[in-house]
């Protein structure tokens, strides 16, 4: 029996209608990439997405066409996203941190029609220009007093381009399962995958960060995502935000410490989210200047394990709550916050500072499990870990051109890569890479939980551990480690400082110095290069 | 250009396998029909709803039956809800404080097959039973202690029905458009007529009202939905509670100042929801027992408009945040809450409970408009009054059966019977019922602005206004008056009393003395009745 409601399909430019109906006068702030910065309501950001659709669609592009996006977080990389959302077109962001040729192969594998790109990147385009025969407009997103001599063939300003569009423009009717966005993940191997993501997705996503015990805001709430709009999506804030009428902060490029802390203040700032290396610029630039954080009130911290200095400090000298996250591009992105539920009401001290280690619980909507390499589901006890698989309403169900098809199963399930315990509350707590993690005897030991204590020795810079083969156990630990400058310990110091924090059997059975450790483009361990490096290393039996 | 994210279908039984999973401790407290305030946990809600999910299609019924429920707001009430939705089937609420001609008439409409009774009821369900030919199923929902001696034929208990099921079931896949429940409108003429609430819409429902600006409500809450189940989906907080987390306390039948302040002591309660008449009782309750209101917070008012003295009452007495709402069954059922915006953050005193008896603003997901007799666009003025009409992803499309056409128009907007107006910031007043506006030389006089101030007179216990046709005007107001017991007020009197608080063409053209005004089964003035009882009346011109 089929209900009777209306058919009011999920798209994204209902929220941007939203928040210019409600919110009309509600400002989003952005440091321009010109300079300064820069004012304009949620009324104003629509009307200028309307003449971003309007222009777009008399140039030719059509509903279904990608539309790449090369730039920071800024109102008119809004404008931008509401436009070409609302004439039907994906938005397709890119990582401006990833090697030229890595984007050129992206833009080619997602067919990008258009781009637009901030005067900082520029120069990049200008380089991966001649591999792009698909790409027929570029909108450099300044004013034509700041427009750059370019070689760049149908490149035009921001300005000039939408100065014939009166914006008097009706919304492309599209459906709620049509892309609305892409996202190519960058892994440490193979080629970028294309997560494709829906209007559908995009909207859900939004209504479940902004609950209580997700992201938590409303239209009261001052939100500055600095987590960029090409990385997932700036975790949704760039959807969630407007859909809540909050008023929004757009740093920009300026990442730097005392940058980002000029707009905590000035804009009375009292959620941020970013990835922990932000924080510790600014955690740093506090230090320096001895400056408070009066106005902020929470922090949302994920893209990688938050250190438990970092919450501690953010907590108690700053009287800022720490929320750390977990999520994937694959996922919209959340996967989990850690929020405090009524379980963990009581903690404080060290006690909550533990629970905060954890990524947190799955919100409505993200479903969970972990197993064993034979699906086995692996119980919820805190300890027992396994691979973690998730399930939603907005996860992806495949990747642009069927890659990656391994990662999901006949039921549904993605796999996250990621091995994780959960405890009986549903705190998720990640502790490894599943093609990290070490797999010795039958059991599994945490390459990063070994390297998160190995660094917590004074004299060790950087760690890492990989598994190398082993006749009896199959796998055991090296431990990789740059020693800090001037220093030099020695294994068996090193050894002496983990006995007794790990379980015995998983104490690495050897350590090699090393002056580097690799990394990606995005600052990650290339556990694969340094696979390669030590395979011919012999561990002793 | 498809997306390619997952196909996770928004049904009902999502949310308490969600509740189940990630909050399987937290309780669901009600004050049990018996007698006994009894306990359970999400965990044990979700497994006594496979069982009646089980049992349910054990006895035959199948996906798309219509099961009727005729009960306060319990946990067995939360099961058997979750039960009828996991095998497929709709619930169908029925109001027990309509007549039982019209229980039964609803009933054979809607088809219902089996019918969630609880003791209370039992009387009425004798009484129509011989008119239901198609009910084969009646579950007292009771222990066997207390099942009553009855000559119903196919009723049992819940207890002995449920004895045989060990809740080893699959939740039935059923599509998100698929009809979930039923609820009947009761309006003051015609029929009843159905609202069929989708799967979809009620878990949007629920996303959307657990928003910060809307009911906001998170884990950490503890909530008591006064506002029956039956009464239009408990405003949604059998979803959105669990969906949340957040511990549930249930009434049950008593609704008296006493047995409400009761629970929200012990069970410190910081969220609730119902209509003014409860909180009329609770006030009393409070100032004749000297009682506080320690752990409560938040309270929910709606359903009709909140008296000013009441929101004064709550925020200045007992420091209890109140929050305006407004909705319709037919919008499943929130259409607006008066949350606070930035533009507002500033008021406080007078100015905030003027703000605070608007019925406030639309969240995400519900569109407004107020028009004109010609279908124009009025402007969101605080002024200007239309009839509202909405649109939105949880808005009725139709009523079941077809009846009602008329309401809704081809650009999916449905007309809600109320006029209104909306201010610049979007905060939307109910000023009258389109039926019962008045209207006067092209213009609108409001009867719910004129009747609120003539209450306000020391003499005169309730008030009513109804347009009479007039041939100069169209019609002019007739102010019809209930004297208090022991006063005699003169027309002059109450007309001198309203001189100089309203536009002087607002004026009524007369005052008749009544010593009774006629009222609906659900205590709302039958201005119908009125109107034929003043049908001769003359107007002087």
């Amino acid at each position: 029996m089929l209900a009777l409601m209306q058919d009011w399909p999920l798209v994204c430019h209902k929220i941007i209608d939203h928040a210019a109906r409600q919110h009309p006068g509600r400002e989003v702030v952005s440091r321009s990439v010109d300079g300064p910065v820069v004012r304009a309501t949620y009324a104003q950001i629509r009307q200028a997405a309307l003449q971003v659709a309007q222009t777009l669609q008399r140039e030719g592009f059509a509903a279904g066409d990608r539309i790449a996006t090369l730039a920071w977080n800024t109102g008119r990389h809004l404008e931008a996203w509401y436009g070409i959302n609302g004439m039907g077109g994906v938005y397709h962001t890119l990582n401006p941190r990833l090697f030229p040729d890595q984007i050129a192969w992206i833009m080619n594998h997602a067919e990008d029609k258009a781009l637009f790109v901030d005067l900082t990147f520029v120069p990049i385009v200008e380089k991966v220009a001649p591999q792009l025969p698909a790409l027929r407009r570029i909108v450099v997103m300044t004013d034509d007093a700041h427009m750059p001599e370019t070689g760049l063939a149908n490149a035009v300003s921001w300005e000039s381009w939408l100065a014939g569009a009166d914006g008097d423009f009706a919304w492309v009717d599209i459906g709620e399962k049509d892309a609305s966005g892409m996202c190519y993940t960058s892994g440490t191997t193979g080629d970028p995958k294309g997560v494709v993501y829906s209007h559908r997705s995009n909207v859900l996503h939004a209504m479940v960060s902004a609950m209580p015990d997700v992201m938590g805001i409303g239209a009261r709430d001052v939100v500055m995502p600095v987590v960029p709009m090409f990385h997932a999506n700036a975790w949704g804030l760039a959807q969630s935000a407007p859909m809540v009428g909050a008023k929004m902060v757009m740093p920009g490029g300026k990442m730097d410490g005392a940058s980002i802390w000029e707009l905590l203040d000035s804009e009375m700032v009292n959620v941020t989210a970013a990835v922990p290396t932000v924080w510790l610029m600014l955690l740093q630039h506090l230090e320096e200047t001895g400056s408070a954080l009066p106005h902020l009130q929470k922090v949302i911290i994920g893209g990688a394990a938050c250190p438990r200095a970092m919450t501690e400090k953010f907590e108690n000298d700053y009287d800022v709550e720490v929320i750390h996250a977990w999520g994937m591009t694959e996922m919209n992105p959340l996967g989990s916050l850690c929020t405090i539920k009524p379980e963990y009401a009581a903690a404080d001290g060290a006690e909550l500072l533990d629970v905060k280690q954890k990524q947190g619980h799955a919100p409505f909507g993200v479903e969970m499990k972990i197993v064993d390499d034979e699906e086995n589901e692996m119980p919820w006890d805190g300890k027992t870990f396994g691979r973690l698989k998730v399930r939603g309403l907005a996860v992806a169900s495949a990747y642009y051109g069927g890659a990656g098809a391994e990662q999901f199963d006949d039921d549904g399930w993605f796999d996250t890569g990621d091995v994780a315990h959960i405890d009986p509350h549903g705190y998720m707590q990640i502790t490894d890479r599943s093609k990290d993690v070490i797999k010795s005897g039958g059991e599994w030991i945490s390459s990063i939980d070994l390297e998160n204590l190995a660094v917590g020795h004074p004299d060790v810079a950087e760690a890492a551990v990989i598994g190398l083969p082993h006749p009896k156990w199959d796998e055991r630990p090296l431990l990789v480690v740059v020693p800090r400058e001037g220093r030099s310990p020695s294994a068996d110091d090193i050894i002496a400082f983990m006995d007794g924090k790990i379980a015995k059997w998983w104490m690495p059975d050897a350590i090699a110095f090393v002056d580097e450790i690799p990394h990606t483009a995005t600052g990650k361990i290339q556990k694969t290069a340094l696979r390669a490096q030590f395979a011919d290393y012999k561990l002793s039996t």
